[in-house]
């Protein structure tokens, strides 16, 4: 079959073997691909990665042992706990140190004409959601994560640092909160795409003196928006990292505590919610979307996807 | 007056002029002081502070605008805000920007015959509290922040590490909860100076193989303390920081975000909560304490306070 291989580079190949389902697992046919952050990172060498690129999709559930499943569109999780080390005994299994991630970690991805998955990380996809809509369930879901993780009102001040696709989904989401939003980035102009919500943005040199937030989300992709984001959250207040990059970082870990802040890791999240909000109407996708190539075309998909500034990058399968 | 300066280096200085207080502030005759772990690092330069040193005290009101104080027992909060800029508004005094610190910051500390505070920041000592009690309230309120920032349940697995004076005072206010604690640290047998409380303990080569909490206090006072504590926090668990220092870190911070870690910094805390416990007679101090020098023995006690392992060191003045 064909696929697009992650293995010092990308590389597309015609004649990959098809994948055998194990226990439990579903057999996909792949309708829509997307390419996210991550992906590229894996290009770079972030979790020493080598198969099969991919794990945002929409499919169609060729084969499974759940005969509800079979001719579904489905969206999936990715992480497949092993459900019976202690950290899934405590019911948390999206971070089992055994666990597969599609496409990121010990399981191939999604970007091929079929993959498999673990039955119980699928979700149906109501009808009245197209494959472009749904093919945003997983980033929508990390952006949802953070309000799993912390509570914001509608009296807090909230500023999102970094203006790619996963900050315009994550201020789309907060700003249903009633929060004081401020998105900075560099492409202000962008959000003139975005027609049912207004955001306040700027770009940073636009900042106002002495502007400040008690939450601030870092999803700049980047270790110099760390320190940006550092600078702008309150005393008492709390940085929201979404971003995962090779390097590590310099940081002045006293000043976080003379002026207690909290830092909080934030990744994947609820599915159901996503699929909820997308269903809403509340969540737009379409103007995320930058272009949509063939799987055949995915070494040039790939080559778009790493251009500064580029939006959502979509393969048909 | 006789008084402890930092000036490169701490010294005793026998003339010393005597505090002239501010609109709002007391005066206060120090009875007793404490070493605290700030103090040594301030002589190494951290906050970049000249002037009387040492801000855990128990003294007495000399003057004051308000009768009620004047010869009366009392401890204080080390931070004066300016009540009048926008973190303060916020309700947020103790980070204020333009804040004094009691020995700390742009005010002349307590090691020393007097010193000036203002009235607001003091809260009066019950005659059952010795002096020697009375002067843990400001180290006992800095580990009650932890429990004013996080809830820590009776379900919760929590491991402190470092088993210095404030290591000491944290496992005794967070075992309160009935967590299930561990206190790691290089020297366990000291918890057997600890008779009300049992707190389990061991060192760092004895903890069980894959060892791991919910929650970790890192509270080592040095930067690879964090390193250590980084390693033992469960996925989705929650790292808290007490120790301030010198040096930056360099943090793997794309491991917090997959891991989804919270880190807190956390610092002064509630004195009227501290007075309660220690009234209580639940918290023990007396082991806690190393030795008591009088104020002109004052460089003598600083090299004893920065010897490895020593537990509080008090001034007598």
């Amino acid at each position: 079959m064909q696929a697009l291989v992650i293995n010092k580079g990308i590389h597309f190949d015609g004649k990959y073997p098809q994948p055998l389902p194990k226990p439990g697992e579903a057999v996909i046919k792949t309708l829509l691909g997307g390419i996210c952050a991550t992906d590229i990172e894996l290009l770079k060498g972030y979790a020493d990665f080598n198969g099969v690129a991919g794990h945002e999709f929409v499919g169609i559930v060729e084969q499974a042992d759940n005969p509800a499943l079979i001719g579904k569109r489905v969206v999936g999780e990715i992480n497949t706990p092993c459900n019976s080390c202690p950290t899934c005994n405590r019911g948390d299994g999206n971070h089992c140190p055994n666990r597969l991630a599609l496409g990121i970690r010990m399981q191939n991805g999604v970007f091929a004409e079929r993959f498999t998955l673990s039955q119980a990380n699928l979700h149906l996809v109501p009808d009245s959601l197209s494959d472009r809509q749904a093919l945003f369930t997983e980033p929508l879901a990390a952006a949802l994560e953070i309000l799993s993780q912390i509570h914001i009102g509608p009296k807090d001040s909230v500023a999102i640092l970094g203006d790619g696709k996963l900050g315009l989904l994550i201020a789309q989401v907060l700003a249903l909160t009633g929060c004081d939003l401020l998105l900075i980035g560099r492409h202000p102009e962008r959000l003139k795409l975005l027609t049912r919500q207004t955001v306040k943005a700027c770009s940073t040199d636009q900042l106002p003196k002495g502007y400040s937030a008690k939450i601030v989300v870092e999803c700049t992709g980047n270790s110099r928006g760390f320190a940006q984001a550092r600078k702008l959250v309150q005393p008492r207040g709390c940085l929201v990292l979404k971003s995962s990059y090779s390097e590590n970082c310099l940081v002045d870990l006293s000043s976080m505590v003379v002026d207690e802040i909290t830092l909080i890791g934030s990744r994947c999240g609820p599915f159901a919610a996503a699929l909820r909000l997308l269903e809403s109407g509340l969540i737009e996708t379409e103007p995320l979307i930058e272009a949509e190539f063939s799987l055949n075309q995915g070494v040039e998909a790939f080559e778009t996807a790493q251009q500064k500034g580029t939006m959502k990058v979509l393969l048909r399968c």
